[in-house]
């Protein structure tokens, strides 16, 4: 853990603790081991919130902080236990966690009840993440009722319990120089295991034996694993927005449309390319995905600091919608069908969404009404889609079950914006060239 | 889903019913999809009682299993739903999941409650696998509880409640012929994972490099991924039992200990080696190893129908504490040193569990106090280790730090047994040969 | 608490350990304190079962019992403790529980967590009262999960959880000598009680007064209170079956119908008597109340050992339709009537219940479709009732808005029965000699 | 349900509508049927501040206010049903619960779940009586979750849950002039039934039959039943505080505390006088007694608006300090006793309590450390007591086993107080006319 980290972490807190009400106390718990079957677990996934306060990234910590008490910030973690370590793996121990995240004042578990039942009796509200640890906020609720039910109210738990998301999630919404640079290595790290993906593609070759690679370049290169499931759908099952079965073999003339990105430092990348499994697209596909392509490329052309993303939206909707005119699938005035967002109808899904420790990330989109302008910090993905089902006799029989989707990541700056994701080609000339390059082809003779 | 699999699930439910007492209900939830942070999840995992009796790899599902009825089995499954489905994927629907399931009667989720309340309006006995899913069985208590309380008490509902896990649990103890087919599969591309990880080793690499190779392997030949977290643990991290971080670099003279399997079909694999990351052994290394390889091969020798596990680890103790003697790390009479179980400083767990569904799989190791006998159709591994932690001033300083464990995945047939996982090399010459060999050499430069 | 008291529990917990098979254990918790409003309760209501095996009337208890160990019976008590007992009252302590219960092994309730999960581990099957103590139940759910998850399964929780009660309750069917001394003792104090509400009947007074009287008399003779809300409704009140709002005032002309019983010791007593609340029945009353009469005499002149609640339900509706055709009531051919249940539309309730320890006592009704034989010990009412609703059209006017329902308390003996209730007069004349005596007139002077 | 009440009820729900901030919205739900043993139940009791809101009697209601609605007050009642009605008594229905709380818009109960996701949507804070309907508060958090959850937060569910008992408690504290009339009748049935049981008392009854007497005085009078647990305690039972068993024969020579006060139009009355069995106070009896009453007599005295219950309790712990000094029980100096507070040994319970809706009532007794000034309106009891226990050496055996306490309800007025149960005699010659009064003697030969 490095001391950017624990400045990042401690900056957090503090920007925390002065948003809070000073009769407060906001209490954030960590992630639990989750069961996969009988006693094996998934890989352990920290709590967003609780990572970006603290930098742990072991569970069953809980950090609590108080603006009007002395000690401000109070972490509990693990104790220390060589017979549990040498079964279960390291854990941090109080020391370290210290280190780690910069809190003075580190507990162990053993003392989480008596120490809560201390700090809870006296703050007037009661910040936490609501149903984000339901069994955690009973626990709370117990030692609330508890201090409440003393005799002559000799003690007092606090009156209004708040949800601290808010609060929080606009932090999030963010991000900071130093979560820049994370998510500018898990964007690359993405790339990098796209271009492999599209590399390692061929006809024959299963959807999940390409989305092994992938999984296999992130995690090769340090990232946790992916941020979500991969999608990876040859032909019609482009048309299926979440299709992480990837179960089916990919065929000669087929698109495949792949949605994956890596989780590393905590922080997700988010690419979608679609392509011929054959490295050469056919007319029809050449037609949709240009389609597409230039929707995405207008809406990128119109970000600027202070516009929104339902600004960038109607961009997009313009574009599909002047596109499906020109391929024949829609008909007639284009006020009119914009009017009635007749493209809705094959570009279900939104624009985009907020990137960074989650996917699909906190924050606000709106407030009281009006669309958060962007700024400088702020990540998100612009991904336009057409997607025509095989069976809807309304499209042009050539169109029937293609999917196109095409996803970039752009970080705001102070006067623009960055394209985290454009070393991943998408013009169609840069993809076939990729796809029929030499490298390319040794990996599919080699690989399957 | 191939007709041999239905026929396979068939047959396990019809054997179930005959076991269950007449005046029974049994009723059996599929797993439900499970988050990983915000609004993902973690890849699902079917329930492996369910998966036994259904071969249904989807959420949501019950099984009801009724011995007294016309109608004996019932299987409710998600309805089909095409908004649903294209966001979220493909579901099977009532009609495939009869095919699949070979259960003649198959309803949509939505009729459960009602048909439940009428299934459970009756039966003496209900059959659940006490707290393998707590919020279902809430549901059923609740049932249950309507049942009860009818007016005049019109309905009844069951007057016991059964722990069906000891009964199916016995079953799932004896691999058939189909599944023995399975869990070779599963051993095999485990194996020719090990066999990728232990070339891809290479000084200055990452342990989660060389175990992403081995998921990597894992995926690409159609396995789910890991039974459980992969185990890749270089020097002294050899000495954490279930060291799963593997955030280390790899150091020339230190070996890597590797505990890795793959899930196929729902049948976990389970394989350890222990192996040089330079691909030489140092003396002290060999001297740990032989001991270790010794006490394995006497344990696999001795394996024959009848025996029990107890045994099998008597004669594991005897040789390890035989090597420890000759290493000189235990000291005196080996009857005493035997009787004290002196040896268990250094080994501290099991000798090996069954191996199925689970990798550490269900079914008695015990009953009324006699060791379960081995027989055709069971399946276990061996794995006997000697860890000396790095700060064990009684073991000589050569030694210490050192962890080695040796691992092998046991068939028992009619009249002996199948070591599933040979293919792996255990012998010192032919792990230095492995990592010698011309590809393993080339992997190393190309890869980090 | 007597002698007799101490065998009658220790038989039977005898009775029960003889039935429940030898490898399981059975569980009985107390009832506990309930809230009324705030910090102030309800006075305390033993739990009936945990009462009818032990003698024990304080709240907090558990009875234990083990078919197969040497210390069959168990009993946790609260302990004794100066500070709790002169605020809160005197606590029994184990010493006096032994002596009350007849319970060798009596421990206090600090050791109930640690003695059940030691009690648990073994026994094969669990029975307790399902649904009657839910947190109590969710307790014990939780020791048995913490038995099954030992290490290596060294211990085990039941594999079955069986409900207690229906063994249980068939043994509280059939009342002891000892029991039946108890339930005279309950019909006597409700038979003068309910002499004394007649009496104390007068124009203008309300029913909350009439129903203090009977109240009144009940705790001055020694009984907790009512066995169950007083029902006390003039005039149209007395067509709502469960009427405890007892608000209205006394009117001239109306009947009252008062439905009151004492708990004596813990038993019920249950008696319903009609009558003119100036004394005089009207005409119109007269008639009804004669076919009431006539079916409940009819009724209670059938009853001997080995007739069934059904059959004698059969007598009753003979007798009302009989008597609803006298009175142009229902019209047409008697078999007819019969047939289709047509008096039913007047009496909607059942013609009786078990009675002990509860007013709706427990114990089956019918087992295997047959109706349970009335024999010696058993106790129920009889309790026939017309009620004509005050806007019904079907109903000649002079009858509309009367209620009538005359309830007595059957004791089943070895060759016939004992009416409990005889004593509260029931006959026209009887009960407007009751109503002019002196005594009455006095109390109807004096009182409101 | 009169005219007066209905304007009561309304202008309380102005008054808080005034108090919770405009973004937020309050929730009550009404009580629910309480348990007694198997199918029957205590006496409903409805939930202090739902009726304080509503003045509704009926269980399974729910007020809502909004204050920043165009309909700020919603009541939920149970809809009519005639079947239900038939058998378990009238409902109001939503047409009488309009006029009898005069809330412009009810709903029936079936609306509940669709209206109240509805209201929730929106508001930024939920007010609720944290604790006091953990169910109903579990559906409330169930509602909110599924708000939180809609797609694209196209709802929003509270981000603040504020516990509404410190506003409305606060306001609850002061009562009104139709309170305080309810409040006198209370007091005024209590003191009569306090007389009737001093009357009534005589060697050789029981404590359950004098508080048997007490309660049917309470009852005919048109009170709902005691308060609280009546406490009626002959000798040594009168040093156990909330001695409520009742069981004792009341033996000549003794004294006898009863603790009681009835519940009228839902306020409570207080009363507690201790008086001799037999008529006749003895000499040390006497000494004691009248340690008290001095006491008792000061404080009342000291009562003032703008003074505080502290204060009080300065006065009368230095009034039994001198009392008990005189009596030889306690030794040394006064001011030395006063600072050890020495007479705490037999005075260890509160000066007084808030009475109102609930006999120990609700309302701050201080807040930011200062204690609350006494003001017109408030209503609090005054009841010193002295306890010696049968067995503390400490105290002259004269005295032993004698425990006394005089309890009185004062009502502030604005320029000073009234004393609501100066009825009932305290002085030792009042209370000894009292029980050697004609129809006090009447009575004792009469009733046991």
């Amino acid at each position: 853990m490095t001391l950017a980290m624990q400045n990042e972490v401690k900056k957090r807190r503090r920007q925390l603790l002065e948003q809070l009400p000073a009769d407060a106390i906001a209490i954030f718990p960590a992630g639990a081991e989750v069961v996969r079957s009988r006693d094996t677990h998934y890989p352990f996934r920290q709590d967003s919130d609780f990572y970006y306060l603290t930098g742990i990234t072991e569970p069953e910590g809980v950090l609590v902080l108080i603006p009007d008490a002395e000690q401000q910030e109070i972490l509990f973690v693990l104790p220390k236990d060589p017979l549990q370590e040498v079964w279960h793996g390291r854990r941090l121990g109080a020391d370290v966690a210290k280190q780690v995240s910069a809190v003075d004042v580190v507990y162990t578990r053993d003392e989480l009840e008596s120490r809560l039942l201390a700090f809870l009796n006296g703050p007037k509200s009661l910040y936490v993440a609501f149903d984000q640890h339901p069994e955690f906020e009973q626990q709370l609720r117990g030692y609330c009722r508890r201090l409440a039910a003393t005799p002559k109210r000799a003690k007092t738990a606090p009156e209004a319990w708040c949800d601290v998301k808010p609060m929080l999630h606009q932090m999030r919404l963010v991000k900071s120089a130093y979560e820049q640079d994370q998510m500018r290595k898990a964007a690359q790290i993405s790339a990098q295991a796209m271009i492999r993906g599209m590399q390692s593609t061929t006809v024959g070759r299963f959807e999940y034996q390409v989305a092994a690679d992938i999984e296999h370049e992130f995690k090769r290169q340090g990232a946790a694993g992916p941020a979500y499931g991969i999608i990876c759908g040859g032909g019609e099952n482009a048309c299926i927005l979440h299709y992480t079965a990837n179960t089916d073999v990919l065929n000669d003339g087929d698109l495949l449309l792949i949605d994956a990105g890596a989780e590393y430092a905590g922080y997700a990348g988010d690419i979608t390319r679609t392509f011929p499994v054959n490295g050469r697209f056919t007319a029809a596909q050449r037609d949709v995905y240009q389609v597409v392509l230039d929707a995405q490329e207008a809406v990128i052309a119109a970000i600027k600091p202070g516009t929104t993303l339902p600004h960038l939206t109607d961009i997009c909707l313009r574009e599909l919608t002047q596109g499906l005119l020109k391929l024949g699938i829609l008909q007639g005035d284009l006020q009119c069908l914009l009017a009635d967002k007749a493209c809705r109808r094959y570009f279900i899904h939104g624009l985009g969404h907020w990137l960074g420790l989650d996917v699909h990330d906190v924050g606000r989109y709106e407030l009281e009404g009006e669309a958060t302008p962007l700024r400088a910090g702020m990540v998100f993905t612009v991904e336009p889609g057409l997607y025509f089902a095989p069976d809807d006799v309304q499209v042009p029989e050539a169109y029937r079950g293609i999917g196109v989707r095409i996803e970039d990541d752009i970080l705001m700056t102070a006067d623009g914006f960055e394209n985290l994701t454009a070393a991943v080609p998408k013009q169609i000339e840069a993809i076939e060239a990729l796809m029929a390059g030499e490298s390319a082809v040794t990996q599919r003779r080699a690989v399957s």
